[in-house]
């Protein structure tokens, strides 16, 4: 199977869709008499959506899917290149995420395999500060992250723990709000005189790495968030956001949900079908297709990333506070490139450069080709080329730069460009989010809103997908009240 | 609503059975026609009973449950005595508990209150060393077992994470085996140089509150994973086992579930009722309970907890590993009391206390009485006497050998004692999980075995019972298939 998106750039040549199981064919099984009502139309097939159907669809709800794309998973899907598994968009996981985890340990999907670098390879951390270029031990590099994580997040004497002290409930202490509505940039004027220049670069590209984007655009209060969800400690928010990755791949584990809805006979799906409209007349919920098809149903679940929202039409219109947010919308423009490196010394380098064109962090992740190559993952920021080649072309002249290497391919999706997405995991900008999140996480009638990019605790990855994609289900069995059936009548 | 269970011992005099809302009226609703065969019996209303109800129920099996107490929530539930929450079991929970924290979130009950001393009252540490009494404070008492446990489990150079790196998947490193094999004592005697009488007593005394038992009789094996579980470090250990609370109390949690159940119309169930035997013919599997009621099903799962197990007959018998782990049971034969005491300065009192009879360490969890009084709750070791005051009577007595204070109530359940549980929360000897924790996992023949005593991940708590709830479920949706309905044909 092979998805349309994803980009592969090797000496074999150019080539745009990759190879991915969680490509869905026949691209749909809505039978001939689809004029009927359904219970619940869920937009949207990322892990959100994909959580709805399943849990609708279990408890005996008709369900259809509708989904733009041509796979499943939204921001996350698994590329197999020559046998290696790329995750081209969320990865990483742990049990200490609740809900991804609980999810994970239902389908037998908890063998894990660890990006850690272990103490192989060379241990080296190259770090590009205004240009300059310095050599330090990846040791030296945890130091750094650690000192300068702490002296930027303790905020109250007690490393944010007083201010916010329910990662899961962030706004929790309202006196949080005067930090929310600063900017990366702001906070870290404070505290500038602690650091050198190297370690002011290192700590600026780890938070670019973060955010995809400036220092100024960022949001602290999102990187506060980070913070606490990992335990209060820089080792626990590298353990719980880039250590862990589903031994199986993400595709394999959507896949699965997937199944289990569609295991149930409840469940109808449309993928290459693109939503433009969605009317909801108080009783039935009409959705229009680009291609002018309708569908009713008594509810809709809308998991439509907030990037994109504003470009679906609503009647009646979304309220004025969501329609903002959804209108200035998250900032997280970053680019996540992988490539692979000629030889297996480079498993345990990693690289960081502030300020930077293209490429802010990157780092090994495991062995290709039979151990021989080194996935190298990367991130930093989007731009556009005639031709996408260009993209690849001048990432890997910037990583090679950071560290001479032999770069046999560059594999990437970009999630910028892509108009089902626009931008990556959602990092929200200054002052967003007292003011929005409560709005976008509100119903609009009978059409339910589900994002990862308004989760109230792992928002942004597919811990809060899953969080989200439980609440809208849980919320349509509590008010359309469980279905009678035959069989369930003892 | 009141339990038969518990005790509550005070000046207005003594009481058996406790006001809870766990309780279920009337005790069942089983229809006329119980001659049907169910899809699955469930026997055990705890935390993994309940979970298996409601996925078998929400994917439309017909379940009937068999509980032998008056109540839903096992070796958990809440007495609310004179307008204050008392947990007499299972108690916190934490957002790093995967299982019950998704559970939690998916009823909305995510609030919670905080048992952390916080930075008013006394601030006090009593311990009593070898009889001997001293007082520090709470920091220092802090200080001690974090040095204490990074000494304790500090068995690999890099703090154990090497030798337990999964905690999810504690056999994941065979090499743990060799630490498997040797109990907290042992442990203690290699590391007993590097500190003084006083430290001493307090690890002992924390080790004994955790284990509920000796040193001699707890596996140092399980200290690991409660070490690993909390993040390898002490302060992670007791912000995950024993600072949050559900703020509704843990018997509203547990009747959401049992509601869910409920409301499918695919649930039956049958409270004060004890099973004798479970008799699998390969086809389908018979209980008889003791009044000789029969009940047939496809699939039986079986909660019973680990040191009960042996007391129900099984045919065909259980294989020999499987019942000789039961025969040998776990060791946690600890008393869990709470005491309200005069006034509200000891709301940051703790006291520990090793060797002791009764009491190994206690602790302020908030105020009673509108704020006029304290609650502690103390850990230690379990006793009988003719009557049940007694107990109460010499636990508040060498409590107050630690610290005097006016004691206006007692309330207890004697886990040891009662005959569904023998024993609390599960601890497992030396040398212990590598023999048998595999075989308790094991299904025999059309018989499902599902309990927190034999979770993977957080195994002893209400967690691990909602892991294990779940899996049990799922494996029998997938072996016998999603059952057909009306409503469900699109």
């Amino acid at each position: 199977m092979t998805t349309r998106e994803g980009f592969c750039d090797r000496k074999e040549g150019f080539q745009q869709g990759l190879p991915c199981t969680a490509t869905i064919t026949p691209r749909n099984n809505i039978l001939a008499h689809t004029s009927d009502i359904f219970d619940v139309i869920v937009i949207g097939a990322g892990y959100a959506g994909l959580t709805t159907c399943r849990d609708l669809c279990n408890s005996g709800f008709k369900v259809l899917l509708i989904e733009a794309r041509d796979r499943i998973g939204g921001r996350t899907y698994t590329a197999n290149i020559d046998g290696h598994l790329y995750e081209m968009g969320g990865t990483w996981v742990h049990w200490n995420q609740p809900h991804v985890w609980h999810t994970m340990h239902r389908y037998g999907l908890t063998e894990l395999l660890s990006s850690a670098p272990g103490d192989v390879g060379c241990q080296k951390f190259t770090v590009s500060a205004d240009g300059k270029k310095t050599e330090l031990s990846r040791h030296e590099e945890e130091l750094i992250i650690q000192r300068g994580f702490e002296e930027l997040f303790n905020i109250d004497g007690n490393s944010g723990r007083t201010l916010m002290p329910y990662p899961h409930e962030p706004h929790h202490n309202p006196d949080i709000k005067a930090y929310e509505a600063i900017s990366a940039a702001e906070r870290l004027e404070k505290i500038k005189p602690l650091f050198n220049d190297i370690e002011l670069a290192t700590l600026q590209a780890c938070i670019g790495a973060i955010s995809g984007n400036t220092m100024e655009n960022t949001g602290f209060f999102d990187l506060i968030r980070w913070w606490a969800l990992g335990g209060y400690s820089a080792a626990g928010v590298f353990e719980l956001t880039e250590t862990y990755k589903i031994a199986a791949g993400q595709s394999s584990f959507a896949r699965k949900i997937f199944e289990e809805a569609l295991s149930t006979g409840n469940f109808r799906y449309t993928f290459d079908t693109v939503v433009s409209t969605v009317e909801d007349d108080r009783i039935l919920v009409k959705v229009t297709t680009l291609s002018d098809t309708r569908w009713l149903a008594k509810r809709l679940v809308c998991t439509i990333p907030l990037n994109v929202l504003s470009q679906v039409q609503f009647d009646p219109a979304l309220p004025p506070t969501k329609l903002a947010a959804t209108q200035q919308g998250h900032i997280n423009f970053g680019a996540k490139v992988h490539l692979e490196a000629e030889g297996s010394d480079l498993r345990s380098w990693s690289g960081a450069a502030w300020p930077s064109k293209r490429v802010f962090a990157c780092h090994g992740d495991g062995l290709t080709n039979a151990g021989k190559n080194t996935h190298i993952v990367c991130f930093g920021s989007n731009k556009e080329f005639p031709h996408p080649s260009g993209d690849s072309e001048e990432f890997a002249a910037e990583v090679k730069q950071l560290m001479p290497m032999q770069i046999n391919k560059v594999i990437w999706h970009n999630w910028l460009k892509d108009p089902f997405s626009r931008g990556t995991w959602c990092v929200f900008p200054p002052n967003y989010s007292f003011q929005y999140l409560e709005a976008l996480r509100e119903r609009h009638g009978n059409i339910l809103f589900a994002s990862a990019d308004w989760a109230l605790g792992w928002r942004g990855f597919i811990d809060g997908a899953i969080e989200e994609g439980s609440r809208a289900a849980k919320q349509i069995i509590d008010e359309l009240g469980f279905p009678k059936r035959i069989a369930g009548l003892l």
